[in-house]
């Protein structure tokens, strides 16, 4: 019987075990399920059949050597930084690898010594990175062969609520790692290119940038640039596209909400408050505004951000009770950024009902044969529940599915690799649609920047 | 003869060679000014008697060895970075040393040394910091002899153009290092404590929480909070303070204007732009605005900021010439910051007719027998020409001071010392008076924030 070593079992890895153990009988193998914490590997496995749990610690070369070596493909479900150790057992060991983390600079550095021992590493295969490279890869390629030319490319990913359990009125809470949301953005300005221009953005404009998406059923959304829209140009092979841009989505709203705090400074993380354990949320938030002997802390922000009596905005600062003045930060030498995770965690996190939406959106503009047309794709995928939610759904899935073709190798071009063959793409996503994450498409004219007409007034 | 060895013949050493040339005569000493470039030293020896130029090289230890060897005290106007290599050179010849900079934190860690050689190690004594701690630790210790708690500080300082000079929309020029301007306030939010409260304006609001500071003769001024004006509570002994303010001072309307730059991205100076070389004024200012087929740069960036028809904002922005669409940034892999510093030098750069003026305002908040008080104490330095500039003198002639009373042993408490002691700032305080740097002190009751009257409305 083959093994699979999965390493890490976190919350996301739910699906993924589920769905290789089912299919672990029919096609023999075995799932060593790896964590540090020993307790979280066995809760993991549960009652999956062919699934065992350990204790491993990848800082422990002997441990590492003992479990990987028995593996036929191992699996790293653990924080991005940790794969490079696993990577370099693998290598060492003749061992094929997957991760739906981003290809680090480390990561891809192997890919020579990965090609010469004839070896997959398999990165990005989760839902965003992941699933964006193969859906966006299909229309693509189809263009292509088609003899169309891409003139346009945007896609967009966003982590939010199921419309079932949208019921704050930010539309909005932490699905997935709540520091990443508080960050997001920052670490670099936003770049892209449209129409032939490169554009840049600042962190403290970004959420003011924001471009609306529909989708059917669904109804509106709203999108922020990511930090390089660029980073996938020449992968994609679009080095001569004049439009590429790659966002993040939200209800809409959210980003102009969000501003309130980056125009604070609430999100900062590059400096610790004094005394972070002992204030207090109000205190918090009047740290960011002049100092007044009269004036209110409620006053001072409406004046400060400029909100109106009636904007929406103000409920949603008064829905966080961001003015409280008993609540405690609690947290000693807290960055800003960490100090408001502490107040959102309160509201924003599931409770054990609610249910996350994973949602995608691509469009293609191209020429064919001398006419412009345009592509819209969208997916949407729906938890079912606190376990099997659309984030584990879409992460799991893609990576089940990825390592069972290596394992069984219908997958074998060697190399550090990202989700962008056909060889990859074509059989994952037909499996993903046999499971339900399917992309509809729908072709229009492409009218680029001169939708509404574009007479020059 | 006595040698002193200045080390660095930049543009702010003219007065400073002047003052030590005209005393070197009486009190019997010669300066050696030395510099990598020998041209440039020759020239800021001039024919000033008892001044001798030589090449001198600081990444060359026997060069270094050669020239410190035979001086009794040692001058650094080199960057600041450089010091600490002239530093420990000086702590291995028993020699004392002068800088106008911040005191790094290698610097402070020769302290114990420098103490147990018996050397002075004078840094922070040019204009800020120099003049302001000075004038500073005066008053503050004059109110503590009294009898006096401070109860609030406020310091303010800034390198301006003279009245006769201040001829653009901007109020302002380059009187000393663009870079310095262009990025002033990045790298770390801005931090000080009002009324007991501590408050933070991240980079992107920096610029929009000014105060106003009136001086006599002069007009209104404006000013900006520095990084962190706390620096130096513990030096100046004013840990139980309530309110502790620095800033930067400009003339009113400057830092509304200048904030269109920060709020469109160009100040950042993290990332470098897509053939920048190439790019036209025009086109980059573009690169920050949204695409559109029909709009011109102009519209998008007034819709952007929000400027109306006739506010002056509008009309500095086409004082810099900033939608030009034929000149060209030129400089290879350029950052926004280096970009606009390229524009801005254009317009900004001094004429040769142009004279500079340096002000600084100190208020100091006291209790004294039970009463409220303030002192508000106001200097202004005047340039005379482009080489006997306001920065020249306010910076070389503190530094000549320090070291002609070092030299004489009127100095000589030995550590790595910032001139905060009644033995240092006394006398040279005293001299820079004869030479017309005076401040100016009022007498008010303090009414803190209250200023107005101060009721819950």
């Amino acid at each position: 019987m083959q093994q699979i070593l999965l390493i890490g079992a976190g919350k996301s890895t739910a699906v993924l075990i589920k769905y290789l153990s089912e299919k672990s009988s029919e096609e023999n193998f075995q799932i060593i399920v790896a964590d540090k914490d020993l307790s979280l590997a066995k809760k993991a496995v549960k009652n999956h059949q062919n699934c065992q749990a350990v204790s491993f610690d990848i800082f422990d070369a002997e441990s590492c050597e003992t479990h990987i070596t028995p593996a036929a493909i191992v699996i790293s479900m653990l924080p991005a930084r940790l794969h490079i150790e696993i990577a370099k057992s693998c290598l060492k060991l003749k061992k094929n690898l997957v991760t739906a983390s981003y290809i680090s600079n480390e990561m891809k550095a192997l890919d020579a010594e990965v090609k010469k021992a004839g070896l997959v590493f398999m990165n990005e295969i989760g839902v965003d990175p992941g699933i964006d490279h193969m859906s966006a890869m299909q229309v693509i390629d189809r263009i292509r062969d088609e003899g169309g030319k891409i003139l346009m490319f945007e896609s967009f990913c966003g982590g939010l609520l199921s419309p079932e359990s949208d019921n704050n009125l930010w539309n909005y809470k932490f699905t997935w790692n709540p520091r990443n949301v508080v960050v997001a953005g920052q670490g670099g300005v936003a770049k892209f290119i449209q129409e032939g221009n490169y554009k840049y953005i600042p962190y403290h404009r970004l959420f003011r940038r924001t471009e609306f998406l529909d989708i059917e059923d669904y109804g509106r959304f709203e999108a922020y640039a990511n930090r390089n829209s660029l980073d996938y140009r020449e992968a994609y092979g679009l080095q001569d596209i004049l439009t590429l841009y790659r966002g993040t989505m939200r209800r809409v709203g959210y980003s102009r909400a969000w501003n309130m705090f980056v125009q604070l400074g609430m999100t900062d993380d590059s400096f610790t408050m004094e005394d972070s354990e002992n204030m207090t949320y109000r205190e918090f938030v009047n740290s960011f505004l002049p100092y007044s002997p009269t004036d209110s802390v409620e006053l001072k922000l409406r004046h400060n951000l400029r909100i109106d009596q009636d904007d929406i905005m103000w409920e949603k600062l008064l829905e966080l009770d961001l003015f409280n003045n008993i609540k405690k930060i609690g947290i000693k030498k807290a960055t800003p950024a960490q100090a408001l995770q502490k107040i959102l965690e309160e509201k924003w996190s599931l409770s054990s009902e609610d249910k996350d939406m994973i949602v995608m959106y691509h469009k293609f503009g191209y020429e064919l044969n001398g006419e412009k047309k345009q592509i819209d794709a969208t997916m949407v995928c729906l938890g079912k529940n606190q376990t099997e939610t659309a984030m584990a759904k879409t992460v799991g899935l893609p990576v089940g599915i990825a390592t069972l073709k290596i394992l069984k190798n219908k997958i074998n071009t060697p190399g550090v690799h990202l989700p962008i063959s056909r060889e990859v793409y074509q059989p994952i996503l037909q499996e993903l649609q046999e499971n339900g994450i399917i992309f509809k498409e729908k072709q229009t004219i492409y009218l680029g920047y001169n939708a509404i007409g574009g007479v020059s007034n």
